[in-house]
């Protein structure tokens, strides 16, 4: 019996291209162009900026680019900026199972090293989709009890979908590619704890900087434990509560997680966006002055995620109380509305602090009941299980290109978003990586 | 009521050199030697010549220096060699509560950081020593939970290590020390079934590196949860087992864990210490080939770590079997007993194959008994609770001295020794370390 890092090693490096199906490719196609406007769109805030300065002097060679911006970085610093400028605003992409993140950590290093070594873009396409699948699946063994013991998925997964996906793009064998998967795991990290934060930040980058070292070591013949990941002493037992390692590989190859991908409408965690469609819901003819209470009830991780007054535009983006408030005083729930502006806007403020949490566990994860208590003591509620988003209501091609325009300004965001529907016609990365890069002089 | 980090970051700021007893600064010199001793020994091993090849392409301006190694790197990838190197051959020192060596992931991104400003010997000496102490004090808090989930706590504890030395040569704030520390809880990993491979080093590697880019991190101004290490969804809860977190700073800067830091006498994991000397105690006067059965009793720890037949050298080093064998059969125990070729010596081979280890709940961690049944029916045995190089048989300044000569083969190791010992008077790091490179073209 071959050990689940063997399976996915063995999967991985005998997979092709062509082999993929189609939807599942366009599905690879959405992510990659909601990853690619997310990080356009955060690609000039501060803290991208100081994750380029710290890490420039640690910088080899210059030649991968950091999206939306002039300078350039090694692949390792790309990966690391391109993975925190597409998580920053909490408006990326997620597998609901696992409440996994997939694209920002795996498809930052799998650019950097596509451009490094011109690489075609359907080979990229193929290797991202692998690492993201293979990320989906190791998360999907581990929840929910993995989450709720305090691990940021999206890190601790994220690691291994970097891995496994640079492993392919630098065409390892099956046993280089566990060993990828394996080394990966000893390097797996991220804590809930710290999500309201910068730490936060840099954990995404890690993950994306260091799955690709663990397939540049195991390339260079570095080993791993074949049993890493499900051994008495490896990383699924250390990591999850009760895991379930037999979903790593359970239908590999017919069955794939990462066609489940959703994508987010609004810049806020996932679990807030059902408090958001309630509350632009709420909102039509509503006069926040009426309101005396506003209640949100949803499940233990909805309260765990949010129940939190935000004292800056971090929190904001993991705040139920600031989500509600938004949506119910100006109707909408854009990058500006979850903006520094928008936290210390007064009415947003007192708004907010009329907002109470609280557990109903009878609803299923990603749900949310909003009720507003009227000061005329009348009462108004809504119950909502699939927000805008979420797959019993994906968002549309259109609807992910108009998301692309909103946060592309200054981008010829038309031209983009055709490149990147073509991927799969691109001779060389480093030429599509060009077109999302400022001119330089 | 301030949190754990808080606390630490205000210590790590307001500490000043002249304030630290002598007997601890002398501990942190005896660290040093070994140190340096352990990775010029294992230098031009292929394991840390792989590290080099892996992490030079991603390296900034080189600037610091590879001990025992020509090449320099920039002071993050120094610090990932340095480490791997120090830690590579299990020859290291020993914190026996945790079971963390202390200082192979925390001196080397202190030296690369002091190489590069123009620090000198004392400054180094304090931010070790403070790094060290709070890698340890980490430690206690999940100790014994966490390495027995998994955890492979030098890795896992050693990046908080080199955060808060790394924070305090950088002369950060107390706010910003503690953010250090929160950064470094995010990066916090490394598998105890990982330990007989090389994904081991990358932990280790990554230990002294990713706590570095913490410091730094924090440096620019990137925060984390003040309760990032003892949260309900912070590091402690999440990879501990009941942490006891008032451990992490109880007594902070009266009582020092760091001072009981040991030394190895053998190249192997200090659990088979025991097992070593008993064997050793054992040989004398004993015709192998008249020992019919070798049984070997110890904690569960022990069984844990080393129940194990060896392919290769690093399993060797990890294998009560091998231990026992060599101990038994030559009498010695180098760092050549635990090298490729003994592992693939017949009669080694044979006399491992006699050996069984079994639990005996009732010895203490880092006891053993060994049994050697005969062939003629007699038995002989030792049980031994107190190894050399233990708490209560440390090694003196002279044995460590004659450690380091024994690995410093090449080096002018008389003088290096003189170097280490006036450390405090080092006007600058950067000449110290050219000491430890070879003369370059």
């Amino acid at each position: 019996m071959t050990s689940a890092a063997e399976q996915l090693g063995a999967f991985i490096s005998a997979s092709r291209p062509g082999a993929l199906p189609a939807a599942l490719r366009h599905e690879g196609l959405r992510s990659l162009l909601n990853f690619f406007g997310g990080a356009l769109g955060a690609a000039q805030d501060p803290a991208v900026s100081t994750a380029v300065q710290v890490m420039a002097p640690f910088s080899g060679p210059q030649r991968a680019t950091l999206i939306g911006r002039a300078e350039r970085l090694d692949a390792m610093g790309a990966a690391f900026v391109n993975a925190v400028a597409a998580n920053l605003l909490d408006f990326d992409d997620t597998h609901l199972e696992t409440v996994i993140h997939p694209t920002a950590p795996v498809a930052p290093p799998l650019l950097a090293l596509a451009e490094l070594r011109g690489v075609s873009g359907a080979t990229l396409l193929h290797a991202f989709i692998l690492g993201a699948e293979v990320e989906c699946r190791i998360g999907c063994a581990v929840s929910p009890g993995h989450y709720a013991r305090g691990w940021h998925i999206t890190s601790t997964c994220g690691v291994f979908g970097a891995a496994a996906g640079a492993a392919r793009l630098l065409g390892l064998d099956a046993g280089r590619c566990a060993a990828a998967l394996g080394i990966a795991a000893s390097q797996s990290a991220g804590l809930v704890e710290n999500l309201p934060t910068a730490a936060k930040n840099v954990g995404m980058g890690n993950a994306a900087r260091n799955g690709l070292l663990a397939a540049l070591f195991a390339e260079a013949g570095y080993t791993a434990a074949p049993s890493a990941l499900e051994g008495r002493l490896g990383w699924a037992q250390a990591m999850g509560d009760a895991p379930d390692v037999g979903r790593i590989t359970e239908g590999l190859g017919e069955h794939w997680e990462f066609a489940r991908n959703t994508y987010k409408p609004y810049p806020a965690g996932i679990v807030f966006h059902a408090v958001i469609d309630a509350c632009l819901a709420l909102h039509k003819g509503l006069d926040p002055a009426t309101i005396a209470e506003v209640v949100v009830a949803g499940d233990q991780l909805l309260l765990d995620r949010g129940d939190r007054l935000p004292r800056n535009e971090r929190d904001a983006r993991v705040s139920i109380h600031h989500a509600a408030a938004v949506a119910l005083l100006r109707g909408s729930a854009g990058v500006e509305d979850f903006a520094a502006a928008a936290v210390h806007t007064p009415a947003v403020a007192a708004l907010r602090g009329k907002v109470r949490a609280e557990l109903d566990a009878s609803l299923p994860r990603g749900a949310a009941c909003v009720t507003l208590q009227m000061t005329d003591g009348s009462r108004r509620s809504i119950e909502l299980r699939d927000p805008r988003g979420s797959a019993a209501r994906p968002m549309t091609d259109a609807e992910l290109e108009r998301k692309y325009h909103a946060s592309a300004t200054g981008h010829d965001a038309p031209a983009q978003i055709a490149r990147l529907w073509a991927l799969e016609a691109e001779p060389e990365i480093g030429g599509l990586m060009r077109a999302f890069a400022p001119r330089r002089n």
